[in-house]
């Protein structure tokens, strides 16, 4: 600790009363420490600091410390200052912390995984991040600090409008994005503008799903295949809104074909309609053919989602929507007058790492690891299980084995007895999806660390070898 | 930008079909200018790095960059790179941005505020917090970058339960802890959880009784004295749930006397009722009475509310909730599987700010700092307007001065005419108030930078002169 951090620390304590300031800190304290307020290894404040702030002599303190130090009640050690003693009986203090909980144990999870839905954490670019933070906080001004506009921090809607305008070809400017805490959140934003009922993928991100349900929305599917969804069923549809994945088609991995982009954005031309274009791994792509997004053709159709969960992580809650004209006042008389959602600094910290080229910097090395893993993951299953087909192979985080009829329940299983958590397609079926026999595997291969990829991979093979 | 950055950058460009290489480069890149994809400023990658990425040589893309700079698309500088040019017709680019618009122009206010809610940002701890920042991150698992436990982060809850417990006296540990966005964040799962009537002060925060309606949550007033809440109401309402502001009621700024609190607990345990404490700005007391939390003398029947908004800044958006117990299942199941609005990132740095005593210096610093401005007030009044009463000015960052009937309007009309932004009593009655008649003006007097605090006051006496 630096000398000014020494120069306090705050201290609540109920002082008996009719009774003399020594007997009734000591008997305050301990009543503090009884009760599991003061709980074992809290720091307790420099006796010279409490005792201006009680108005009390020092070494009445002092000597309470001691007192209680001697009684077992505190410890005071040589310049770490005085602690409160771990309990003899810690069953005794209901509300003490229990000291046998890990964060590892709290969320049991099995040793490796592959579901889809988050980058390599181990890759985070920490450095570079923290390099960013220090930066963007040393220069912002004082009004950084202050309640933030509900649109977001200027700086981050600046940045990300060239960006995604450079990377995705998107046509805005940061008065048509507005900043939010994930794509899903976005998605409830826009789901409570609208109030209709929304066109999404026979096979499509349940979460999604799941969010727009919780918000009384009624979802509608609408068939997919190789080409992407459908976009052709639309109009037979009562919806007046589509939820798709042009770029990327989750979880089949398809880019949406220029045919299907057409009549999809026909459709919401001629019936007043909105598409939401989820583009949650546009920037991965193993292959030079370029897949633009949606956005960029009908800008005042198209809601484009996008957010830093797979590019960066999904620890750092930043999405953004880049809305039409005429959503942007609904969507932020929602949001209400302030940002309740998104801290001020780390949206200066993210338009600092985009600005500063970091942002490319780190996807464009982490598109390297992938392609790596992903060819890894082809080549193992041709050698091993040359009978299966990969599909979705050509862009994002995950791909789609396919497989027979029938056996996706007994691989997930076998998968699960050998440690490995894996999700099948039928997850990703919406419930009234009249195709089936689609059985398949979505395999997140950016999840596991990098030291352990090769495990995980040996392991999907053995539990796929099980039952085919 | 170091050399790592350097590696590449991203750029998505269509590029038209049937002619050659070079010409589809120049004719792609003209494209994207001139539709305002790539606005102005938007720095293109290095030749090398496109040439790589589109699969053609480098000369041919050093050629394109000198042909378009040469006819004004592109600006080539020494060792800055290749940017996009300034338009000279900047209107004929739809969605362009307007360059005029700088962020302080963007939400328009007046020069000064004594509007309460938030701290003087002037005096954010920076330095501190970005140290706190690099500490954590640096030393944080990678586990801390994937899907959060939506409880937060268990260095956070760990770092508040000790830490609530030594300042305000709360009794609980990291299992009762739920993080969440900010108080009106916890407030808003509170009501969806319960889904009750809420009794809440005849004069309080308004925008948590928006956040209430916003739910489809009735609220009922109960009358507001100088000895806090009349709890003794409570029983005749229909109301299961209060929300109050036990030791500093806001606006009127009283704690509440302990014959109220033991009604209000009572009344909480004989009806089976839920009091919701929003201890929002418990750590500011100006005196030695200690204020502890109601939560203290019955966890389970009080959710105790708190932010970082008023110690630190409103711009980061954490707060905390502690629950008790029947009501963590609950909550839990509503944030649903992962936490999907605070970044983890700074729920550690928040986390390593408080275990290093650098939030305790902090908040002693400031404490000092608005006690001074508080006696500023008081002494500027007592002189200029003698007549007038201030009322609760022992805690917080805020004080009421009290006025006659019928002058509190005239006096806002009074001091936005003098560049000054207040807000009167009546912003903050509920409604359907039964009590009428209490004029006054809420100063937040942390608000004002310190360099301009002066003239605030002084804009102050002066409107409150033209009209008493």
């Amino acid at each position: 600790m630096n000398s000014w951090a020494n120069a306090g620390m705050d201290l609540h304590i109920e002082l008996p009363r009719g009774i003399g300031v020594k007997a009734a800190l000591l008997q305050g304290l301990r009543n503090s420490i009884d009760s599991g307020v003061l709980t074992p290894g809290t720091r307790l404040p420099p006796s010279r600091s409490l005792a201006v702030d009680l108005g009390v002599s020092r070494n009445t303190v002092a000597d309470c410390y001691t007192e209680l130090a001697n009684a077992g009640w505190l410890i005071t050690r040589q310049g770490s200052g005085t602690v409160v003693a771990p309990r003899a009986d810690a069953d005794a203090v209901s509300n003490a912390q229990s000291p046998s909980k890990s964060p590892e144990q709290e969320l049991p999870r099995p040793a490796l995984s592959f579901i889809p839905g988050s980058p390599d954490v181990s890759s985070f670019p920490r450095a570079q991040w923290i390099s960013s933070a220090r930066r963007s906080l040393t220069s912002a001004p004082n009004d950084a600090f202050s309640a933030t506009d509900p649109r977001g921090r200027i700086e981050l809607r600046t940045a990300l409008s060239s960006y995604l305008g450079r990377t995705r070809g998107v046509r805005t400017d940061p008065e048509h994005i507005v900043i939010c805490a994930s794509s899903g959140h976005g998605l409830t934003l826009i789901a409570r503008v609208l109030q209709q009922t929304v066109a999404v993928d026979a096979y499509g991100l349940h979460l999604h799903r799941n969010l727009l349900a919780a918000e009384g929305i009624r979802t509608v599917p609408i068939l997919v295949d190789e080409f992407g969804t459908c976009t052709e069923q639309l109009a037979s549809t009562q919806a007046k809104v589509a939820l798709l994945t042009p770029t990327h088609q989750f979880p089949l991995g398809g880019p949406l074909i220029p045919s299907r982009r057409r009549t999809a954005l026909e459709w919401a031309s001629d019936s007043g309609g909105i598409v939401i274009e989820d583009d949650y791994d546009g920037e991965f792509r193993y292959d030079r053919k370029p897949v633009g997004a949606l956005q960029a053709i009908a800008p005042q159709h198209v809601v484009y989602l996008g957010t830093v969960s797979k590019t960066l992580s999904p620890a750092i809650r930043i999405g953004w929507m880049v809305l039409p004209d005429r959503l942007i006042e609904p969507v932020l008389a929602l949001k209400g007058p302030y940002e309740r959602w998104v801290s001020a600094t780390e949206q200066l910290t993210l338009a600092d790492f985009i600005n500063s080229g970091r942002f490319d910097a780190h996807i464009r090395k982490m598109r390297t690891s992938y392609r790596r893993r992903r060819d890894q993951l082809v080549g193992t299953l041709e050698h091993r299980l040359p009978e299966v087909r990969i599909a979705g192979i050509s862009a994002g985080l995950h791909a789609v084995i396919q497989l027979p009829p029938g056996t996706e329940g007994a691989i997930l299983s076998a998968a699960e007895g050998l440690g490995l958590e894996l999700v099948g397609m039928s997850t990703f079926r919406h419930p009234d999806s009249p195709s089936t026999g689609n059985d398949g595997i979505v395999v997140g291969y950016s999840t596991p660390a990098p030291s352990r990829y090769s495990d995980a991979l040996e392991r999907l093979c053995t539990a796929m070898e099980s039952v085919l």
